[in-house]
């Protein structure tokens, strides 16, 4: 009878809940979900009131934090990453099992010793972007290197996006279906990746004029733009010695080209607070970033010149629908550029009850088999059922769900700090994904030399 | 008889020990040099024993710290500007005045209240910028508010650069005075300021494209480019209605332009370690920030293209003067790039024993007068007498020992944390420099309609 915390119930966590609340029952599990704000839950949790309550939870009080591990087999944190590492020292203090669906950051790596000595689980990154592309590649590879390949590239992208169908009248077809902050200040660092033997770096003013253009059969065109760090993944995947290696984000095609008319104005900086007032107009900010007018031009006009853009061009069409040019106010005073834009872009793309969200994934793996050339690509595309059983929410939380299940029923006996990146751990998660789901790669391969498809 | 601190003794120290050894004997002070290797002070003493004395100091020994502060009337900090929060706050603990060249921070600000009810004296801001700025500012200032003008417009630049004799063959006309890696990082954040009634920001990636070209009677022109914040002096300065308040700095002209090429290539960055080992050369850490070769051009042409700069032009031979299309080695393992870059700047814009140094310091402001605008200029260009006395050390060290020979005097009667925008600490010091240092501004004014010199 394993007493289950799920601590933060936001948006990416409806379809966790949901597949923990189908399963309680009939696993035995105690659920507790402890949330800021837990009102949102009663009527989800009515029908569960046997093995299921809500707390009220702030998770900068310590102590109840503490008490609620206590009470606890194993706890799956969906709070923001900042907080994952009070609640992974107290699973050790405690000697729980931890699961959650974010990156491992160097603290919480540096309880790995800890964790293995408690005899613990502290399973990370098994969500969907880290998660299932762990998953789906390690799957891949393995298969490769067992019939015997050298894998020469790794290219791997994802996007939560839009499905065709909610696309509407939106030219950046674009929506948010998780942090807007983190929509806004994507890719300000220098991406670092691997190309031909090469190191290759694209700082943050070149990021999004320096795409890539993917297409997914059936679902259209989009570009990529590079990750962060794609050399760190050598290790994690055995990939020491592979030449090209690139994991990178997807939107809609056009979305980068117009992205990065932000980017060159300055609006996505989040280092400066501008001394504005908050009924400034989106068309005196606007203004505020431009070269005092030489003539009569609009201000549209302007903006284009000044970038360098087509006046009656896509990217211009794009800013134009997002009301930069309008009198609306600003609605902040004293605010980032970044924090303007976002506010200004929560309501521009807000997305609304009937919109169905949609997941891509693509990788692209090469290898060299007794001689000749390989390619092998897999693409995941899951559309969402509303705006809240999301695509996101979905391939984020059911592989969270999948594997505290498993842990539950003692069938993962790694211990300290781990990620999916073992055939026990995502074997099981991807079958039943896909059994129960639908949520499946389509996978095809072909030998480049001669060109026939195997 | 004053005991005098000075904590700090690199290279903008110079003109300041030389003018505290001058004084000391006449006016009876005991001086205190500590340093973190104060070996190349022996020399400099010898002649001075009885009077001064240097010891080994490390900021971070906090016992030693409190201990120099305590024997000592007033402490000098000319440490790195991060160092000055815990000697501030051994001065109000031990009630003894301060002095520094710095920027006052708001850890600094808030000690105001303590440092007052202690009856002593945190004079920062009082170098040349800061220091002069303020003090030839307020000067015209009040002069011109005396005769009831009304201002209309405050635009101020300063650079430290290198005297016209010194340029050689150096294309960028610059060498470094002062902390290579604050030139290297300079202007990273959005910079603000108001051009008539409006504000304007210029984000980073734009800065070093949106210069204004700045002449200097006898030395030639200049690219100014927008300092960070240009707003915040308008209290200080009793400005707080001016519609137009700009504040940059120097760089002889086209050096800009170049210095564009690597904040557009991404060599600026110090926020991402490249992974790259120390032996890597220049011209492969210049490949790595293009896109792959599409064709067999060479790596200048390639980088010319990417930038959309002449490949003969001015921009191409500055960057080609440095070496970065050479297989010289980068010579530090992942490191980020603007360390890379500092490490080879360091190198290639070394100051030469024989190297004289300029400081140029301008101020244009306008005003009605009568219904008449009207246009006063004033310009300040110091040249260093050689490497050590060079003009930073003069304009940045002589106006915080004049201060520091007043206040050991009991001539300064301000009181908490101060700024040098007040009449009676500035008026000494500017007649000081110019009367025994030839420090002077060369100032004129215009009334510009009917177009008559004033």
């Amino acid at each position: 009878m394993a007493r289950i915390l799920l601590l933060g119930a936001g948006r990416s966590a409806s379809s966790l809940i949901h597949y923990l609340l189908r399963h309680a029952g009939a696993e035995g599990w105690q659920l507790t979900i402890a949330d800021v704000d837990p009102a949102h839950l009663a009527p989800v949790l009515s029908a569960h009131a046997a093995y299921a309550q809500a707390v009220t939870f702030d998770i900068q009080q310590e102590v109840q934090l503490h008490g609620l591990v206590q009470q606890a087999d194993i706890v799956i944190s969906m709070l923001p990453a900042l907080f994952h590492l009070p609640v992974a020292k107290a699973c050790v203090q405690y000697r729980r099992h931890m699961v959650t669906a974010s990156y491992v950051s160097e603290e919480i790596r540096a309880l790995d010793g800890l964790a293995k000595a408690e005899n613990i689980l502290i399973l990370m990154e098994c969500g969907l972007d880290p998660g299932l592309d762990h998953m789906s590649a390690m799957r891949a590879l393995t298969d490769i290197r067992r019939r015997g390949g050298r894998l020469t590239a790794f290219r791997s992208y994802c996007g939560g996006l839009l499905a065709p169908d909610s696309e509407g009248d939106n030219p950046w077809k674009y929506k948010f279906t998780w942090n807007p902050r983190n929509v806004v200040l994507a890719g300000q660092s220098t991406a670092k990746y691997l190309e031909n033997g090469h190191l290759r770096f694209i700082p943050y003013q070149q990021l999004f004029a320096r795409t890539t253009p993917i297409s997914v059969a059936g679902y259209g065109d989009f570009d990529g733009y590079a990750n962060r760090d794609s050399l760190s993944y050598r290790a994690p995947y055995g990939l020491d010695n592979i030449p090209t290696m690139l994991r990178g984000t997807l939107r809609r095609a056009g979305y980068c080209a117009a992205w990065q008319a932000f980017v060159r104005l300055g609006l996505t900086d989040d280092s400066v607070h501008l001394s504005n007032p908050a009924d400034m107009s989106w068309a005196a900010l606007i203004e505020s970033f431009l070269p005092a007018a030489a003539d009569s031009a609009s201000l549209p006009e302007r903006l284009a010149a000044y970038l360098g853009l087509d006046p009656d061009g896509a990217e211009m069409q794009r800013l134009t629908w997002l009301g930069i040019f309008t009198e609306q106010p600003v609605g902040l005073a004293d605010a980032t550029p970044a924090q303007l834009l976002e506010r200004l872009l929560t309501d521009k793309w807000r997305l609304q009850a009937t919109d169905q969200d949609m997941i891509v994934m693509q990788h692209t793996l090469e290898y060299e088999l007794a001689g000749v050339p390989h390619r092998w690509e897999s693409s995941l595309v899951v559309l969402g059922d509303d705006a809240t059983q999301t695509a996101m929410a979905k391939t984020v939380g059911l592989p969270v769900a999948m594997a505290v299940r498993r842990l539950a029923a003692g069938l993962i006996t790694q211990r300290g700090v781990v990620i999916p990146t073992e055939a026990s751990l995502y074997e099981p998660i991807l079958d039943e994904l896909a059994a129960d789901y639908g949520i499946r790669f389509e996978e095809h391969e072909v030998s480049l030399e001669p060109a026939v498809q195997v």
